[in-house]
């Protein structure tokens, strides 16, 4: 069991997220609130420039720039391209190998960690902060995207997501269950690298995204927006039949498929623009084995 | 009895309110949902290109350029400077007489129209709009600045404010409450003009501002957030000692004041930069007459 020696904490990949902002500078003015006694742990504001200006990105989205491919491109010279590089190699020269990045939604999601890869060493890891914190929910989330992201930098990187909050707002609940949340996950990989995970089998429920919906659309502009019925009900059952979508003209248009899905980040509005109003997902429950002698 | 001849509609005064947006857009479609016999109506989208970027303005809040001495000033060149020139001209061009801006907030304010003047019109309006949406708040709102708002380019002008939404965002149930009103504010203009006004008394609550409070801060840095249960509770009572904000580091801070008072714009996420987390009002209820000899 290889033992986690060095962790990087970043907030602010996305510069009008607040809670991962603040978050990250409440620990760097108060380091040994993340120190623990077997590994390293350094915080990072990912995106300076757009943190001041209070937007996302300032030229594209940071975190879509991190495939291999683009980070050996040197003539990929947008900001936040360049950036990307510069990331990649703080990461490399501090050998991290555990990575943690902090998100916002205006979706419902509540405390979410999203996770590219389900291997043995993530399942252990939010099966316990399953038990710890019994409102969390676990979004297995492995796109075509899933090398772009910064999480993608370390193998046993993930993504805390949280909401529903506005851009550019401090919402103090989700900030302070944030908050407990980190502490939990840095106490769970102190245990790990001590071999003092308790030994048991737990049942984990996850969401697993297969499919990304649009808004209905004519050209470029969309001619419906989320159902009432639907916003805000993120990882809630939606079943065939049921509404999505409403028109401008007050038209509902139902869900066509012929199995219950459970949609995720809807309504995100940074979403818009990546032509996605909801990811489908389906909801999954294993059961998970944790032996010391794994 | 002047009546009103000529009334303009504004969305996207701010380019990610998204709800003005796509009702303005609506409108410009189907200009029949907006006809009445006694008056023309004009809709407007007010920045065309914060709109296209998906931003609350590019240069400068344009809500805030319509001061008489600044639009006179023909040095004032950044791009919503002069946009606002070019909307006081087609205003005066259309001989537009009643104004109405719709915008959105982060903070919890259902559907509020926002006056900066109590005159007997206004205060006409605002009484039977009242009878028709029992949900509808009102508030006064006449800060040093109120010369600066579009609305203030009309003596009759207001505004729509609906939330919470955050920025970006379409949330069809405010979508189709808003629109509600609006036609129900037009419906009350064309009784106006055929002087059908059922006469009578009714007892309006409105919402006074009277002051502006900004987080704690150390130089321009916030050190606490909007307290939990403050969260949401625009126009709610604040009793002295109830909780305001949390710092960083979870300590409560207080209301000192000696009465009670109702917040509202409470964490809009675009007055972080004004210096405001939130505006105290004074709840006040008066008994408004309609008379059609007045």
């Amino acid at each position: 069991m290889k033992k986690i020696e060095k962790v990087a904490l970043f907030g602010g990949t996305h510069g009008n997220e607040m809670t991962g902002i603040y978050l990250i500078k409440k620990f760097l003015k108060n380091p040994h609130l993340i120190q623990r006694s077997t590994f390293e742990v350094f915080p990072f504001l990912s995106n300076p420039k757009a943190i001041d200006l209070r937007v996302r990105y300032v030229e594209t989205d940071l975190n879509r720039c991190f495939a291999q491919e683009d980070l050996e491109n040197l003539d990929k010279t947008l900001y936040e391209q360049l950036l990307a590089k510069t990331i990649h190699q703080k990461l490399i020269n501090n050998h991290i190998n555990f990575l943690i990045d902090f998100h916002s939604t205006t979706a419902n999601m509540g405390l979410t960690i999203i996770l590219s890869d389900t291997n043995k060493f993530h399942l252990h890891l939010v099966s316990y902060l399953s038990l710890v914190h019994p409102e969390l929910k676990i979004l297995h989330y492995s796109s075509e995207q899933k090398t772009q992201l910064l999480r993608s930098n370390t193998e046993l990187g993930l993504t805390i997501e949280i909401g529903a909050v506005a851009q550019e707002v401090l919402d103090a609940e989700l900030f302070i269950k944030t908050e407990q949340l980190i502490y939990s996950l840095l106490d769970y990989l102190d245990k790990y690298n001590q071999n003092k995970i308790a030994e048991g089998t737990h049942n984990l429920v996850f969401y697993e995204v297969f499919k990304k919906i649009d808004y209905p659309r004519e050209g470029e502009e969309i001619t419906a927006m989320i159902h009432p019925n639907l916003q805000f009900q993120d990882y809630q059952p939606v079943h065939p039949g049921d509404p999505l979508f409403i028109t401008f003209q007050g038209e509902t248009i139902t869900y066509q498929g012929d199995f219950t899905v459970y949609p995720v980040f809807i309504n995100e509005a940074a979403y818009y623009e990546k032509s996605i109003a909801m990811c489908f997902t389906r909801k999954r429950e294993i059961a998970v084995t944790f032996d010391n002698n794994d």
